[in-house]
């Protein structure tokens, strides 16, 4: 069994496996990173992987990992776009019975949404729900002071909630997802959407002077620098957060959204016009306390604390 | 206190409470209705008919109301458009007092759910949604085995999720809510949207011959009567409505959906085409059983079921 209290999550990227130890009071004491292995047969290199980062961080009994896909309840890896080969993929089996403990497997967003609500900026609430935006857009749920992962733990697939039927064709297959509008993808759509004629200049600039490199991290350099027809841009994208977030908060009714995920970086451009927007598109205003809209603490370690946290939400909901 | 599972519940709709009591089998061995007190100064004698109703069957310790509107956990109604002069109407507390023992107050779509999931077309489920297709769209969920209410008490109010943000004006301020398409006023406006030069014959016959007196009935009975163009209207319905069960079914990730209201009258005509889209428009099928899609078993009676089951909802989460 694990020593009192010292907790080791890993957090499996596209690119890299980020591994912490968390101690008893909820601090990082130790953070390790790995290449993900990419490529045909890489799931046997990925367990392995996984297996020496946790020994390497002195796993003893409790480890939880998150990986960016569809995980079952009883976390097998229904699919994950990110990662190669993937397909009913038995991790937290196949890793703990290498390390002789149970390993507890889940989605990242979801151990993004437990370290921000068990120790970050939703600590304390009872109704709780996290957006990442990233890419894409992906999320998770505490309804009732419990994680909600759904019948078949796949809870908090925000991102594909159709916004626009009749709008850009998502990967998915449909149309109008929310994540084309309000992602990172969907911040440089909105963008060189607006890029026409001699529109946009600063920001095309940043892009190299092809409207069509244009990224959000563009949008983003030239809203820093004041340029206003950016800043419409960051407001229009606002407009579409807040969109969505009103749309769950009706569903919901939550305490607190935390947005997380790689834009969550440029909060102080986005908090304004998302906390703006979404006054006006909320139902019933008047009437309700508006949910608190708040960035996440724990920036790219989310999802590894939340994961040194998994085994310890399944021992307390026994 | 109550004799042993003898429960009073009574759903308060525009234009008539409805009374039941349930037995400890969960039958409903009495019903009463009485009209609902209408214009100015109408709150007063709303609690003399809620009292009088309550005593009338029986009432003596176990007694649940369901109303129209928003209701905060304190069982306080903040607001009901279809009951005059309603704001922050502490119903809970004046009926309470009149009786002489608590009374349990909720959202009367909320009420249908407890009555679904509890002994109804939901029985069993943890995690179920159930949505009121009726001039509007309500609903309520349960997460894990527990009614889920939220911060304020406003879950459910799925209505007003926006899915076409350049829709239709809807009543609540904003554009393209989900009930603007998806419920019999939707049902009524694509009707009317369809009956152009001479199409739409049958059904604007129904309506008297203006197709601006299209209403969700004319729709149903010309469809009853096989009539392709109104199965066509029925059929572009069944996708709004699936559209909003998959957005949903992306948060929550249910095992069943039960659809109420009063059009769960037409079941027959709307389950094919409700599936149906449901099945393209659901966030990767292929790695999940679909929710179920069920109709409410319990029909006009289900508020006053649900608010009969109230009281023992509080007492079990105690």
């Amino acid at each position: 069994m694990s020593g009192p209290g010292v907790r080791v999550g890993i957090d499996v990227g596209g690119t890299k496996a980020l591994g912490v130890v968390l101690d008893a009071a909820g601090s990082v004491v130790a953070e390790e990173r790995r290449p993900t292995p990419r490529g045909e047969n890489s799931l046997g290199p990925l367990v392995d992987t996984l297996v020496d980062l946790a020994k390497e961080l002195g796993v003893d009994g409790s480890l939880g990992i998150g990986v960016p896909g569809l995980v079952t309840r009883n976390g097998v890896l229904r699919a994950a776009p990110n990662l190669d080969g993937v397909a009913d993929f038995a991790v937290a089996e196949l890793v703990g019975d290498r390390l002789g403990h149970p390993v507890s497997l889940d989605n990242d967003a979801t151990c993004a949404t437990v370290a921000e609500w068990q120790l970050g900026a939703g600590q304390g609430a009872s109704d709780l729900i996290l957006v990442t935006l990233g890419t894409g857009i992906g999320g998770g749920l505490v309804a009732d002071g419990v994680l909600h992962r759904g019948r078949n733990g796949f809870a908090g697939e925000y991102g594909h909630m159709v916004v626009q039927p009749n709008g850009p064709r998502c990967p998915c297959g449909r149309r109008g997802c929310w994540e084309r509008y309000a992602s990172g993808s969907g911040l440089a759509m909105l963008a060189r959407e607006a890029a026409t004629g001699r529109r946009l200049r600063s920001v095309v600039e940043h892009a190299g002077g092809d409207p069509q490199a244009v990224r959000g991290e563009h949008v983003q350099a030239a809203a820093r620098e004041g340029d206003e027809q950016a800043l419409a841009v960051i407001d229009d994208f606002g407009r579409w957060v807040a969109l969505g977030l009103s749309n769950l908060t009706n569903a919901f009714d939550p305490e607190v959204f935390v947005l997380g995920g790689g834009l969550a970086e440029g909060a102080e451009l986005y908090l304004e016009p998302i906390t703006r927007w979404f006054g006006e598109l909320l139902y019933q205003p008047h009437l309700r306390p508006s949910p608190r809209i708040e960035f996440a603490e724990w920036g790219p370690l989310a999802g590894a604390v939340g994961a040194a946290l998994l085994p310890g939400l399944v021992e307390s909901a026994n």
